[in-house]
C-alpha cells in the first residue's frame, strides 16, 4: 500500500465517520497537527499510534504498516497557488532575511531545525474577527566549524 | 533615494554603532521584527519611528523619507537557497496541507492574513539545545460568497 | 467524491439540460459568477444552495457534499495559453505597477484582499463592438504594523 | 532617453512637487490610471499631453519624446511577488475558467481585449472597511473563422 | 466528449478513410488551415459546418457538439520541441523586435490581433526546393487612450 | 564594438536623423524587414551595405565592422511579454500542429527552414481597421535518411 | 497504433527476438542509428523498409503504417538527467561557442542543419580503454539576406 | 584577471591582428578546436602555450597566468538560442535516446566521456551545398559495480 | 517488464519477505548501496547476482532480465522536496565551490568522474548523536587537451 | 565590506602570495575544506583565525569583519553547469534515494545534517589513475513527533 492509497483510504473513513483531527489526536495519543501531518503521508508514527488509529477509523492493518513507513516528502510547486498555502509561503519570502537576522542577533551562526520541529496552531477570539496562531518550535543547530 | 540605497545606509549604520535590532525597537517603539522588516525595505513605517530611527543612525532625512514609502516587495527565488531561509520555505511544503487542514477544520473555509499579521521570535532556553520559537499570528478571513 | 468528479458531473449535467449559469444563479440565489466558480472547484458553498443545485441538476447528494468542501485551489500554469484568461494576465503585467501606485495613492499602503472580495462580468452594448466589463470589488487591507 | 530613465525622471520630479497621479490626470487631460500607465513605461501619449506633462513637472523635451514613443512592455517574473500585485495574479488564478465560462456564456466564442481596453479603480467606502473597485472594460473581440 | 476524445476520433477516421485537410475543408466551406485547427481543439466551428465534417466522416453527433464548443487551448511547453514547430517559435525570438519596429512604423503604437487574424500555408515551386509561404492576416489594434 | 553598442548607436542616429527604415532599404539595397534585424543585432550583411548604411547615418567605421560580424542571437524570455510580440509568441502555440499538419499534408516529412527564409511586413488598408499582413518564405527541407 | 505504441511494440518485439540495431539495419537497408530512430518515434521512414522490418519483427501492418507517419518529435526534459545523454548536452553546453567560432571560420555566418544530417556511432579499439566516436555530417546553410 | 577580462582581450587582438583560429593553432601546437576553447575560457592550457599565444598577441603576461587557471565552466540558458547552437542541442534531444541505444549495443553499459575527449570540425565540399563534419572522439567509461 | 515494474515487485517482495538491503547485498556479493541502486532502477548488474537475487526474493526471471538493462536514469526535480535528499542537494550549493577550489589544488584540472565510483554509508556511534558518515571515491579524470 | 569583495581580495591575495588552502589551514587551525568555504563566502569563523587568515594575506581588518559576519548563502542555478560541480549533483539524482533506503535501514526515519556537518577531499593513489575521496559527516536527526 502505497502512502497516497493509505491517505485516500484514512481521509474517506474520516469523513464517512465525521471524526476530527482533534478526536484522531485523542486516539493516537499524538497533537492535531502531527497527526494530520502523518496521515497526509508527510511524516511517519510508531507502531502503537498506528494500529489504535486503525482501529478507530475501522481500516485494514496494512494502512497502519503504511503509517510506520518513512515517507518520501514531495510537494508539486514551488510556488504554492491555494490561497491559504500561499499566504505562508509570501510570508517566508517578506520576512525571510527579517528572521534570518533576528536569529543570528539572539543565536549566533546558525539556523532552526525543521526536523526536531514542533508546529502548533490556536483559535484566538478577538472581537474584530478572530486570529489564527502558528507556532513553529524547533532547535537551534549551529554552523559546525572543522 | 532606493529602498535599496536606504537598507545599505542603515544596515551600514548599526555595523558602525553596534546597535542591536532590539535597540532599535527601542527607538522607534515598534518591535524589533516590525522594525527590522521595515529597514531592509519590506514595510513601511510612519513619520515618527523614521525621524527617530534616523537620529538614532546619525542618517539624513532622505532615509526617513525612503522609510514610509510603500515598497514593491520582491524576492529573488522561488526556492530560496539559504539554509535558514529555505527550512521555513520547507516547512510550508511538508506541513503546508496540513495547517490547510487544521485552519479548515477550526475556522472554516477561509485563510489566515498575512497582511493583518504580527510575526514575533524568541528564544527558548534548553539544557538539550536552546530553541528557536516562532509565532505567527494573522486575521482569519473567510471566503465572501456572493 | 472528489472536487474534479464533481466538477465534471455537474457540467455534464448543465450541458444535458441545456442550463445557463445565469439559470442556476436563480437556482443557488448566488451569483452566477460565483455560482460557477463553485461548481468548478474553486470555492465552496453553504449546505442549502448545494442541495438546490443538485435538485435542480438532477445529480446525487455526494455532488451536495463536494460543493460545501474547501478546495485546495490549484492552477497548471504560472504563464496560461488560453488567449481569453491570458488576457487577464497580461493586463496584470502591463497595469500591475500602475494599480498599485493608484491604490496606494488612494488608501495608503495595503492591498486589496481577494478573499473579501467579489467580481461581476457585464455586457456593455455598443454600436462599435459590444464590451465585456470586470468589476473586481476587494475590501482594502492596511498592513499592520506591530 | 530610455523609457526607464523617462520613468525614474518623471518620479522624481513628482515626488519633489508633491504632486498627485489625480493632480497629473488634470493636467494631461486623460485619466490618472493611463496618466499613471505611460510614465511607468507601460503606454504611450500622444504630443500634446506629453507637453503638457512635462511643463507640470519641469523636465525636458526629451522626457517628452520618451512618452510618445512606443514602448517595449515588459515584467519581471511570471509569478509576481508583491503582496498587492499577487492577489490579482491570485484572481486570474482563482476565477480564469470562471470569467471564460461567463463571457463564452454571455457573448460566445473569443476573448476581451486587453489593447481596447480601460482601466478604473475607485474607493468604495464602508463603514466595515473601504473598498477597492476595480473596473476593467475590454471590446469583445469574437474569434474569425475562415 | 472531451475536446481531446474528439480529435482523437477525428485524426482516427480521417486516417482510415484516407482523406485530406483539403477534402474536408470542402465539406466545411471553410480553409483547410481553419478546419483543421477546429478538429485539433484549438478553434470552435457553427453547427452546419461540424455536421457536414461528421457526416463525411462517418461520426456520431457528440463528435459535432464538441467541434462548437468554445475551447481550453493549452499547449504543454514553452519552447517547442518538434523541429518545425520550434522554427517558428525561433522566428519569432529572432525577428519579433524587427516585426515590432516595422508594425510600429506602419501602422503606430498597437498590435496584430491574434484573434481576428487569419492564417494560409502554400506551396512555392521552386527549381531549387519548393518554398513553403505562410500567410499571416491579422487586423491592427490601436493601444486606446482613456 | 558590440553588437549591443552598435544597435545603440544606430537607433539612436535614426531617430536624431528622423529616417525611417524603409529610408535605410534604399540605402543599403536591402528591404526594410532585413536592413532592421540587422541593426538591431539579430543578422550581418556584407561590406558594401554595411558601409552604405554607415554613411547615411554618419557614424565610424566600427559600426560598419560590427554589421559584419555573425551576430549570437539571444532573446531574453522563452515567454515573451510585450503584447504584440506576444502574439507572434501565442499564433506558434494555437495553430503550431495546425501548421505541422498542412505543410505535411503538402510537402511530405520536413520543415520549413528559418535560414533560407524572408519575411515581409505590409499593410493592408480596410474599411473595418485596417490588417497587418506578414508573409513567411522558407525553404522546405525534407529530413534525410541515411 | 500511435508513436509511442509502436515504439513498445518493436522494443518489445526486438528484445524476444535478440536482435541488435545492426541486424535491423541490415533489413531495412539503412544505417542502425536511422533505423533506430524511426523505431523510437524519433523519424520516419518510406514504405519498403518500414514493411520490410515488420516482417523480420513479425508485427501487424500497423506498425508499418506508424512507422511511415510524420512523428512529433518531443523530449521530455530541458536538461537531460541520464549520464550518457547529459554527457552530450553538456559537451553542447561546454563546445557551443567554439563550434560556433570555427564554423564561421570555415563557412561564413549560418548554421549545420540538423534536418539534412546523419550520425554515425563508431567503436575505436584503444588499449587505453576503448573510445566512441560519434560524427554529425549536416549540410551548411548560410543565413539569406533580402 | 577573470577569465572573461582574458577573452575580451584576445578576442580584440585577434580581432585587430587578423589572425584566424588555425593561425593561432600553429602557435599553440594545438587544435584550433582547443585553442579555441581555452581562449573563450572553457578550458585550460599549459604554461608553454600560453605564453606562445600571448607573444603572438602581444599581450601581457596576466593574460598567460589566466588561460592556464581552471575555469568555471558556465552557460546562460539551458535551451541555447543561438541558432547554430541550438541546432546541436535540438540533435541531443532528437538522437539522445538514438546514441544510448547505439553505444549500449556496441559497448555495454557506461557512457562517452566528456572529459577525455576530442572535438574535431571539418569541411566536406559538396557540389550540393558544402557540409560541417563534427567529430566527436571520446573514452568509453563502463559504470563500476561495488 | 520495465525498470518501474522491476522495482516495485522487489520492493514489494523485499518487504513481505522481511530482508534488508544488507541481506540482499549478501546474496549479490555486492555492497548494499550498489544492490539497493540496481533494485531502484539506477543501474546494471550481471547475470549471475541477478539470479541470486530472483531466487532469493522468489521472484520470476524477467525481473533478473530487467535487472541487466541499461537503465534510463531520470529523477524527477531538479530541487529535490525530501529532506533526506535536499541535505545532499544543500551539500552540492553550499560547497561545491569549496570542492571545486581543493580537488584542483590536489589534482589539476579535472573532475572526479561519477560512472567510475563508488559510494558507501556508514554508522559513526557518537554519544551526543550518532552520524552519518557518506565516503565518495571516484577517478580523477584529467582534461585531455589535444 | 561585503562577502563578495571580501572574496575577491582573500583570492587576489592568494594568488600573489603563491598559498595553497593547505597552508592556509596552517594559519587558521582549521581545516583547508573549511577555511576555503568560508573564504569563498559560504561559513562564518572566529575572530582569532580570522585575523591570522588577514596578518598571512597582508590584507586589512575589514576583511576579517566580513569572515565574521553570518553569510547569506547563495548559488546561481539549480543545475550547475561546471563539468565538476555537476558530477556532484548528478550523484545526488542517481543516488538520492539509495541513500535515503540505506540511512533508514541504519537510522530510522530521520535525516543527515547539513549544519552539523564536516567534508574531507583526499587523494587516494592508484596505479590505473588516483581517486578523489570525498568524505561527508553528518549528525543524525531524527524526526521529533509531538
Amino acid at each position: 500500500m502505497t502512502k497516497n492509497e493509505m491517505r485516500i483510504a484514512i481521509l474517506g473513513a474520516k469523513q464517512k465517520l465525521g471524526l476530527s483531527w482533534d478526536a484522531l489526536a485523542g486516539v493516537t495519543g499524538l497533537s492535531a497537527e502531527f497527526t494530520c501531518s502523518v496521515c497526509l503521508g508527510m511524516n511517519s508514527m510508531q507502531e502503537a499510534p498506528a494500529n489504535a488509529l486503525c482501529s478507530a477509523l475501522d481500516l485494514p492493518s496494512q494502512v497502519a504498516t503504511a503509517l510506520q513507513a518513512c515517507p518520501m516528502k514531495e510537494w508539486d510547486k514551488t510556488v504554492p497557488t491555494d490561497p491559504l498555502i500561499y499566504r505562508f509561503y509570501e510570508i517566508t519570502g517578506v520576512y525571510g532575511e527579517t528572521i534570518k537576522e533576528i536569529i543570528h542577533e539572539k543565536f549566533g551562526d546558525g539556523i532552526m531545525s525543521a526536523i526536531d520541529f514542533t508546529l502548533k496552531i490556536d483559535k484566538e477570539e478577538n472581537p474584530k474577527g478572530d486570529r489564527v496562531v502558528v507556532t513553529l518550535n524547533g532547535k537551534f543547530l549551529p554552523y559546525k566549524s572543522w
